[in-house]
Order: structure tokens, then sequence, then C-alpha cells
């Protein structure tokens, strides 16, 4: 019976060469070595342990008394390492009362579940029709990729929602941030917008970027 | 100032040209069309409102009391159309003590976040290795694509999770029942799977396909 | 002779019998047809013809009198179906003096070849980081997929340029038009630009949606 | 244990609902309905049976004696359409003495595996450097996607080969036949071509298209 | 005579500088350099030659007398990294009478062609309907990505088979393996499997693991 | 006001990390570091400017007194390592009267615009279905992927085009150059393409590789 096992498990080790390295199942990101258009090379996976695939981050209550009622946090690539090349993230959101996501867009579609509060949240086509709606708690809303989005607590209490993506490093970019907090000079800010000059001004002054 | 508005109006009108027909940015699908590989054909984009691309489905309480403990729900393409051609999808599990969702595969990675309750939850590399570990409210797992996974309640409240898919249609399957639940024969699931005759009669006959 | 001519033209069908049908080469769009995310159904192979694969649309000089100063036209899915499935497009653009593309996003790069005259043209990125430059005849210039970019013309004479996209129908969104054109409430589009409300409104009204 | 049964039925029911409608697995291609970009619709999943998904198009002895010395025969889209959206296809090509495939390419990348006798194989990359080698029994060769590649029998016998393809429709295209075979004028074909007139000449004679 | 072949090499020199450099043709990979999501980095096309394109792994007979039944070599990714980047891989599966591939999953789609003998071979779809079927000589079935399947030599002589596959490194997992010859616990896998305590102890001590 | 500008601020910034670091909007081709199958490793966005952004190689005229009548500059992978990962590339092509670009294919599709003059241009699908036709300034024609395809400057007048392919690296492969200018010995040139040994070695000769 043993020399029954004994072979049994040498063929099993010859079929399962039909397999390939254990890196091919997955590439855990290592930020030290070269990154290519695809994503990071891949950690040594004889360092991969269980800890790699699994992301605590969203632990603890977060403080929404900021400027925006906001606090959100996105577990991909960078902050995720094991997400590279598997072409998905997901982030928490904690709105306080009047918190918002401001007007952005990113490389990939959005799901979002709304679990605490509600939220009014919506996306706008190429054609300037904007397709928006109170979300409940268990509401699912889906933004698809490049699309101007937002979502936006108008109720009266605090709101939490996850959002999930369709890449492991979506690249947010937040429309009023692009515009007005950046280097982009304020003449050209407003030429490429028919925004007033005036209100460039304001928008810069405030973001400190005057 | 009436006219500049035309003009503007106009002028805006030929910049947009650029853009292109509303079904591009999305193409919420119809069911009643010829469906092709990579989804549905689109629904008519004058017909499309603001619900087609909201999912209420995982509203209210669900009941775990059967003999898997589990209830799961999962805003997919068929049940949400609106995710036709834009590669996501997202679920809703809630566990019982000792719920469980048996051992499976799809074409999509996954990642979970468990938001009430902890979850061991794990997934086996092709060379038979297993990552798993005890899940924490906010905790995330990432689940490489085409990888046996699994989700178990081992605490002693009930536990809910939302799972997001990097695919519309992520087709799972289950082990188990790929084997005994349906029209496989007995003598072949034995062959290939090396287990006894008497558990695999034993599997069928609980599954009612003995 | 003449019999291995028939032979070998017989030969050399079988062989080409590896090949496959012509649609598989190309797939012209039909819009008559259903749609589907990829694209348009197929037009019949056999009433496809070479001028399907020709576009004239750019032929002739263009007016650039309007508030714009923009003259664009963009040879994609719907004004040249031959692209149906082969991801490209190709647009011309006449600016005149002080003529500009507004800030825009698409869902795929693109690259800008000035023949005419000068243009600033930039892109910025998710970190608010602005690449921008002015670019003389002969110049190019490649904007990354997704990132906000706009072209204007500085200069003191008309200025001419093609662009060209790795999309069929890139999906064009302005900025300025998605948060002011179309239906979105102006006091949403406040909250989530930071925008003053009477900017808000001015703009609105300049677009004659207030 | 009856109750248990119907229970752990209905319960696995609801597991397999987070699984999808058949047709999410396969899309049996049904060459009736429209075609897009990426294959055939799918045809009924109801009326797909196990023959759908095997192909006995290569049983039986081939003949050879034809001017290429060759008998070709693919399983690709057209003629075993549960390729459909599957990306993959196989051929079985038979080689006499002297035999040989005419240069070609095609859109995918190919494996060949010898099964009877040998054969020069090899492919020339964009810098117009070749590689080739006699391959014999049991050896494999890779042509990557779209190279010009050919194989010839060399040997004393006849020589049998399978090929793979990563696409249901690589679309060959022969050399040969697209200069010399078709409507291309002799006179483009010389210009571009660089060959002499008379070659041209005795070519499209030799296919009878002069 | 001799300056217009100059000319005319350097002409072509030219043109052929609208190719590019030879490592975007192929990327043969270098496992001593990092790797990514997409595979390998590339070998030094200098160094690269023709045997680096040809993989003599499948000569010779093998012996199939160990508990499987089988002797099975894939030229995948690790062992012929000609393939790295290119999407495709090919295998040799030789079966004793009785011999078999257990039930198995990867990412990819595979056909397979039978060269010697008879085989079962079937897949399961994700509603666990079963589709399988005994293949003569010649025959070619193909097996959807991530679908479970399996070969079973059914016949009273051995078998022979060819497999591929639409990339280079499928990541072949078997339910057995990845069960009951690792890491997984016992326990664990009897939860998620509703296999019995008794059989999956007999599975781990079978394998050795228990 | 300042501290709110400081919240603010601070709270943009938290925003804005649910965006990622910027190498993620791009990644500008760093030859020095390894290459892998998607392209080259990223240049260290610190180091990147707008001038990494912008090509201008373009610039100028171009002589075109040579056996092709041609002068052609792409800005692809090696010239502008902007474009890696950013699947799409840019030509300039300058005819004199008579000049042309010989048969060639690449692995992605490509449009061209005529600028200057006229051209003939065409493709030949894989059935030998030539399409082809003469082009005037604004212009464009598009040639499917993998196509042979071929310009021809059958005017009077110099003529000047601009093409884009949707590949970083199209791989552009000339029949006549990999066919007689490389290392491919006449003898198998004859036997794949089945013209005369005379034209073969008239061909090599020429090229300077008999």
């Amino acid at each position: 019976m043993n020399n029954i096992i004994v072979i049994f498990s040498t063929t099993l080790f010859l079929a399962v060469s039909f397999s390939h390295a254990i890196e091919s199942d997955f590439c855990v990101g290592d930020p030290s070595l070269p990154k290519g258009p695809g994503g990071y090379s891949c950690k040594d996976p004889a360092n991969v342990t269980t800890d790699d695939f699994v992301f605590t981050g969203f632990r603890g209550e977060r403080t929404t008394n900021n400027i925006l009622g906001l606090n959100g946090t996105l577990a991909s690539l960078s902050t995720f390492p094991a997400l590279n090349g598997l072409g998905i993230s997901i982030g928490k959101l904690d709105f306080g009362v009047g918190g918002h996501v401001p007007i952005h867009s990113h490389r990939t579609s959005e799901v979002i579940v709304v679990t605490k509060g509600s939220l009014i949240a919506g996306f706008i086509a190429s054609n300037n029709v904007a397709y928006y709606k109170t979300l409940e708690v268990g509401d699912v809303m889906v933004f698809p990729k490049t699309m101007l989005h937002f979502q936006f607590n108008n109720g009266t209490t605090p709101a939490t929602a996850f959002v999930s993506l369709n890449g492991a490093n979506p690249g947010t970019q937040y429309v009023t941030g692009a515009l007005f907090a950046g280097n982009l000079p304020g003449t050209l800010a407003q030429q490429i917008t028919l925004l007033s000059e005036d209100e460039v001004m304001r928008m810069k002054t405030f973001l400190n970027t005057a």
C-alpha cells in the first residue's frame, strides 16, 4: 500500500507538472522591481503568504469632518499589491452629511453599493445626458468606464458605500483638481472651459495655487 | 446675445459630434436580441433610463435557514443587464452560523469585503497550496481568476459580505454540483476524482441524482 | 499545362480553405442590424466594396467662424463603418485664430500631428500635473487614454491638425458640456465641482440650459 | 431525510444562481444570425449537444497528389462553430514528398507538432531574419503572430503535422495567392514587389488570372 | 548598377525602419530577469536562435505504468520560453489502458486531438450539465475556458492525444490535488465539499497528507 | 479662511489618494530596463517631462531620390517611448513621383490620410480579393490588421500622407525584404513562393544577398 502511495504521489506530481510555476496563478507586485505597462514585476512567490492576499485597511471608524465631508480608502495596486495583474480593486467611502465625491472619471467601470444611509449618485454620458438617482441601503449603481460621475450624501445621516472597479489601478481624475489644483495656468484653464476669469482665480485662490 | 448662444450651441453641437452615439458609452443588454461571445445586443438607447443603471435586488433581509446556511444574490449580466460589456458584477452573501459558499471557481478574479461577522476565506493555487485566513469586518481578500476558493462562517454570529468580480457574467462552477448534481455518470465521477464508489453514490443519493 | 493549372487552382483553393470567410478579415458595420458591446453586426461581405474602406469626409475647406473657432470632423464608427471592430479612428481639426478644443477625455489614447500653424496642446495627469507645450508643424503629441486634454490655437494664423485614436468609437466627453449643457441640475453641478452658484448659473444661461 | 434533500436541492439551486445562464460558458456560433467583430451570435443553448463540441473532420486518409503536395483541414470558426468566442483552432496537415504550405501569415500565433515524417519549418522576422529548421517526429515549433512562415516536406516519406492557433478564425493569407491569384492588376503587383514584369505575368498565367 | 544596389539597400533600410526592433516580433522569456503579470522579460534578441523556437521534449516513448496510467508533457512558458507573450501552448498525453487525466480546469480554452486509441473526454458546464463523448483517432473536442474537464482511456489499447491551449501558462488545477494533496485542512475540505469526514481522511491518507 | 484652505487641501489630497501613482496614467518606456511582452519598463515618473510626450521627428523636408521614391518616418515605440503601453503610433510618408511603400503587413490596423498629391492605396483580403483606389487630398483609407497592403504614388507630383496604427510597435514586414533581402536560402524562397529560380536569383542579386 505504501508503495502505491509513493507511486501515486510521484504520478500526481507528474500530472501536476502540466500546471505551472506558482507565479502564474498570481503576481503579487514588488514595487522595488521594474514596472511595466501591465503593472509591477512579481514578488518572489517563495515569499508570498496569505497576508499578501488580505487587505485590512478598511478596519475602524473614519472621520469625515473636512471640507468634502468624505473619507475614502482604496485597496488598489499601490496599497494592495496582490491585485497586480488581476484587474480589480475595491474602495470604502464614508460620507458625512452633505459629503460628496467630486465629479471624476477613471479608466475602469465601477459598481457602488450603499451599506449605510443614502446617496445621490450619477454619471453623465458623452451626449451630456446625466443619469442620477438617490440610492438606498442595498442599492447598486454602475458607472461605465471613463464617464464622469459623482456621489453626494444629500441625506440627514452619515452614509457608507463600497465601490469596486475592474482595474487594479483605476487612475481617478478629479475635474476640479485637474483644472485648478495643479500647474495648469489659469489663463489656459479659462480658455478650455469657458469659465470666467474671476471664477478660475477664485478656485485657484481657494486651492492655494493662484 | 441670443445669437451668440445659438451659435455657441451649434458650435458645441459640432464639437460634440466628435463624440458618438450614446450607445457607445454603454450597451444595456437586451435579452430579446441575438447574443454573441461578448454579451447581449444593446437595448435601444432611446429607451434607456436611469433605472437601467440601478439594481435594487440586495434590499431587505434574507433568510439562511437552508442546508448551506447561505443566501446569495448576484447582480450580474442576467439580473442587471446594464453590466453588459462593462466587465464587472457584484454580489451580496448572507451567511448563517456555519454557513458557507462551497468550493467553486469562475472566469474572473474576485474581491470580497466582510461587512458583518467574520469568515474563513481562502483559495488554492494550482500547486495545491491553500491560502486561507479568518477575515474580520472590513477585511478584503482577493481570489485570483480561475482558482478554486471558498468562504465559511466559522463564527458564532451571522455574517455578511459583498463580492465583486471583474466580469459581467463570471460563470461560477461548484465542484460538488459539477461532479454529483448533474448528469455526469457516477462511474466517471469516481474515475476522474479517485473518490470511492460508495462516497460518489452517497453524494448522488444526497443530491437526488443517483 | 492546362491540367496543371486547374489542379493547382483547385489545390490552392484547398490551401486557401485554411483561411476563412472574407468577413473574418473585416466586419464593416451595418447599423440596421443589432449592435453589441464590441460594435455593429457585419454588413454582408458580398456587398462590401472598396468604397466602404475609403472615407472622403475630410475633403474641402472648413469655416471656423463660430464661438469655439473650431471645425472638426471625425472618421469614426458612425461615419466610417469600416472601422467597426478594427479599433482605430481618425479626425481632422481646423482651428481659427484663438480656436480651441475644450477640455475633454475619451476611452482611447490619441496622437495629434500639426500640419498647419501651431497649437498649445496638453493633458493633465491624475495627480493634477499638466503637461503642455506649443507644437509646431510636424510635431506629434500623445494623450494617454482617459486623461483630460485640450488643444488651443494661440498663434496668429489658422491651424490644422490630424488626430488618431486607438478605438473606432472614442466616446469624447467635454467637461463643460457634461456639467452645464445637459440635464444635470445646477445645484448638483455646483456641489460636485465646488464652483460658485453664480458661475454655474452663468454657464447654464450661456448654454441655454438654465 | 427526504426533506433535507429537497431543501438542499433548493439551496444548491440558490447557490448555483450565482452562476449564470449556460450560454455564458460557451457560445456555439449560429451562422444564420448576425455576426459581429467578435464572431457569430450564439446558437440557442437549449439546442446545443455534445456533438457541437466534437469535430470529426480529421478522420480518414487524405491524398496529396496535387501541385502543392498538401492536404490540409482546419477546424476553425466556419467548420467547427463551437470555437466561436473561445479563441482557438486546430488543423491537420498531410504532406506528400516535396509537399509544402506556401509562405503565409495570419492574425494569430501558431504551434506545429510533427507526428509523421519530417519537415523544414520556419518563419521570417520583420528584420528579414529567417528562423528555420528541420523538425522530427514529436518536435514543436512556434510561429509568432503575423510573421510570414512556411512548412516544407524535404524528406523522402510523407509527413503529417497538427497545428494549433490561438484564434477561432486565423485569417490565413498566402503571399502568392494574394499577389497573383486574385484581382490585383499585374502592373500593381510588379510595382509593389519589385518583381519583373515577365515573372508576374508568368505567375498570373500559371494561376489563370492573366 | 552597383550604385543602384547600394542605394536600394539603403532605401530598403529606410523602409524597414518603419518596422521595429526584432524584439517586438517575439519576446523569448528570460527567467533570470523580472517577471510581470504578462510573462517573463525578454531574452536579449541578439542571443535568440532558431533553437529557441523549437521544443523537442515530446520525442521518444513514454511509460504509463503509474497509478494514473498517464504520461503528460506540456510545452508551456516554463519549458518552452519562446511562448512568452504569444498566448499558446501544446501538450502530449500518453494514456495506458484505463489511464486518465483527473478532473481539472485552467485559465484557457483547450482543444484535444486523438492520434492513437480512443478516449472518453468531456467537460461540465456551470449549470452542472456534462458534455462527454468517446473520441476516435482524428477527433477533436474543445473545452471552454475555466470549465472542469477530463479525459479517460476506457479503450483496450493505449491512447495518445495532443492538446493545445490558448495561453502560454494555462495554470492547470486538479480538483483532487487541490482538495486533498496540499495544506488545506481536512475539516475545511469536508465543509466546503459536503464530502464525508471518512472519505476526506481516506483521500488524505492515500495522498500522504493526513 | 486660511484654515479652510489647508483643510481642503488635505481633504483633496485624501480624495486624490483614490487616484494612484502618476506612473499609472502612462509608462514612458526606459530601454535600459528589462522589456516584457507588453513593452518596456517605465521610466521613473519623477524624470518624465512634457518633452517625453512630444515627438519632433517629422519636422523639415525629406528627400525621396532613392529607388523606392519614398521617405518614411515612424513615431513608434523605439523612437517615441512615451507610446509604451498606449497602443498607438503615427508615421509620415513622403513619396516622390512613382514612389511607393512595397507590399507589407503588420500586427495592427492602420488608417492613412493623404495631405498632398494623390496615391493608389489598397489591401488584399485573405480570399485574394484586392481593394484598392486612388485617394485624393483629405481621403482616408483603412487597412485591416495583418492584411497585406501598399501605397503607390501614380500621380505626376510628389505626395504626402500620414498613417496611424493602433499599436506602439506595429512590426512591419515587407514581403520582398522577407523573401529576398535576408538569410532565407534562395531554394527555400523559390519552393514556398512558386516563383522561378531565375527570378529569385535576380532578386537576391539585386538586393546583394545572392
